[in-house]
């Protein structure tokens, strides 16, 4: 195995890495060193622990996207304003590493009105639209915290962030809701939800309780309650996103289970939905960053 | 001190107990026993922990209400089905107790479409109408899942849970808002976040994260992201309950603090607003409620 660089995905909860020769993947591997359970020393060895065997004698690559550049990251890329192209400025080298890696973090991209905010999206972005000549249009990124990202002649022109997983999560997690929500799944409950709230939007608040109700007076199924939070949920994100989606050209990049989720409430809507996977953008969205480097080295 | 009877409220999390003298308060005790932290057989231990010094040789009276009646509680207390009296049955007397103690447990009331239940909030709203006479409208009572309900004629028609408290806690305690909320308020933030969303209750989705993007980028007060929270939950709830406030004669029975937030909500949509002291509403229809034991004993 001839590693000649080394991709790295750091977000809150998971670190992944590939071993990479060119744009062809040698080996991969992942822990839950993610940035919530790795204190400011933690970040070299966490990546060490992972990928010491592709290391050699001379200095190789690493570039890495995601929450590893905030503040309390590993070394702070700081944000990059839009509009703007996805990967504007060349990674931040992290300093004083062990002498067998050359470190790089890709700085995010910030929106300063209404504010928000990325880190990670802008460089499966990029990977996207790498393999696409002149593509406009908008993506999804779905996700614990969902981007939707209008794009137009290469630039990201405004985003949005929908806390619509971390939600799903919390309630069917740890709210009273808990109770009543288990396996399974049922679409047609599903495409029925996202109907219910993508029309009526405030009734959102008062659905929500009727999943522990229907279950404790019904009986409900606990799949099919899986299935209707679901909808709810996503149903008022597009409510929220309708300016983004409708009559654009559209495409989802995301972990595939997510993603024909949402293509699914979406083709209900009549949007046409291209899919694109998560991994293989992140992988060519580093690539495209590790090129910059050498522009710069 | 003479207690002649001992009044209970029981639910999820808190365990409140009064020495009463008819309607007069002679002590009260409070633990975190709630619903649960505590399995099958430790009600009674629970219980007589806060109460054993009130006790006598001869048997008192215990009257509970709150989640104590559910399926996993001290004794099952089957719902009544609305439209309904408050208290359209006697409560359910708690087989096989310790001999210094008689024990009573209220009903809860379902509604069968949309599902919905309540255990609690039947005794504060028999207790709040018991003090006035043909008293028709509809009654707030706000807490972790806020009830509204319709009342005619001096029974419960219909009514409706919103989670807006559970879903303030776990977004400001749990989720990625966890870092950029804190103590403090700002009343003119929260009324602009109510009309917000009871305006554009399809926004609420993309406002959440924004809270999150304006910490990191513009250094927003945690205390402002509190009431802005507070005001977009209390905003979709509003919008999502309309038909229930809007032109009604209103009644808010709560605990101060959230009674005061929901009566400036509401009054700033021109409504009127009574509120209610929600221990006085506890305890008076646990009085009726003690009376409808002595009629059936």
């Amino acid at each position: 195995m001839n590693t000649d660089w080394i991709a790295v995905d750091w977000g809150t909860s998971h670190l992944r890495v590939w071993a990479m020769q060119g744009a062809k993947v040698l080996g991969c591997a992942q822990s839950d060193k993610g940035m919530a359970r790795i204190g400011a020393d933690g970040f070299q060895t966490a990546l060490l622990d992972l990928v010491e065997n592709w290391l050699k004698d001379d200095p190789i690559d690493v570039i890495a996207c995601g929450m590893v550049g905030a503040r309390q990251g590993w070394v702070e890329a700081p944000y990059s304003t839009v509009p703007s192209q996805p990967l504007p400025h060349a990674p931040v080298r992290v300093p004083g590493t062990d002498p067998r890696i050359r470190a790089f973090v890709i700085p995010g991209l910030k929106q300063l009105s209404p504010p928000d905010v990325m880190r990670g999206e802008e460089t499966q972005i990029a990977g996207f639209l790498g393999t696409r000549q002149n593509w406009d249009g908008v993506l999804c990124l779905p996700g614990t915290h969902t981007k939707w990202v209008q794009v137009s002649a290469g630039e990201i022109v405004s985003f949005r962030t929908l806390m619509t997983g971390e939600l799903f999560d919390l309630l069917s997690a740890q709210s009273v809701l808990r109770h009543s929500i288990g396996e399974g799944w049922d679409e047609n409950t599903f495409t029925d939800a996202v109907a219910d709230t993508l029309s009526k939007p405030e009734q959102l608040a008062a659905r929500l309780f009727g999943l522990r109700a229907a279950d404790l007076l019904h009986n409900q199924d606990k799949g099919i309650a899986r299935a209707r939070l679901s909808g709810l949920l996503i149903g008022a994100e597009l409510a929220a996103t309708r300016p983004y989606w409708l009559g654009q050209q559209l495409a989802i990049i995301g972990a595939d289970a997510v993603s024909r989720v949402y293509a699914a409430a979406l083709k209900q809507q009549g949007a046409f939905v291209e899919t694109a996977n998560a991994t293989e953008a992140t992988l060519a969205g580093l690539a495209l960053a590790r090129n910059m480097t050498r522009q710069t080295a």
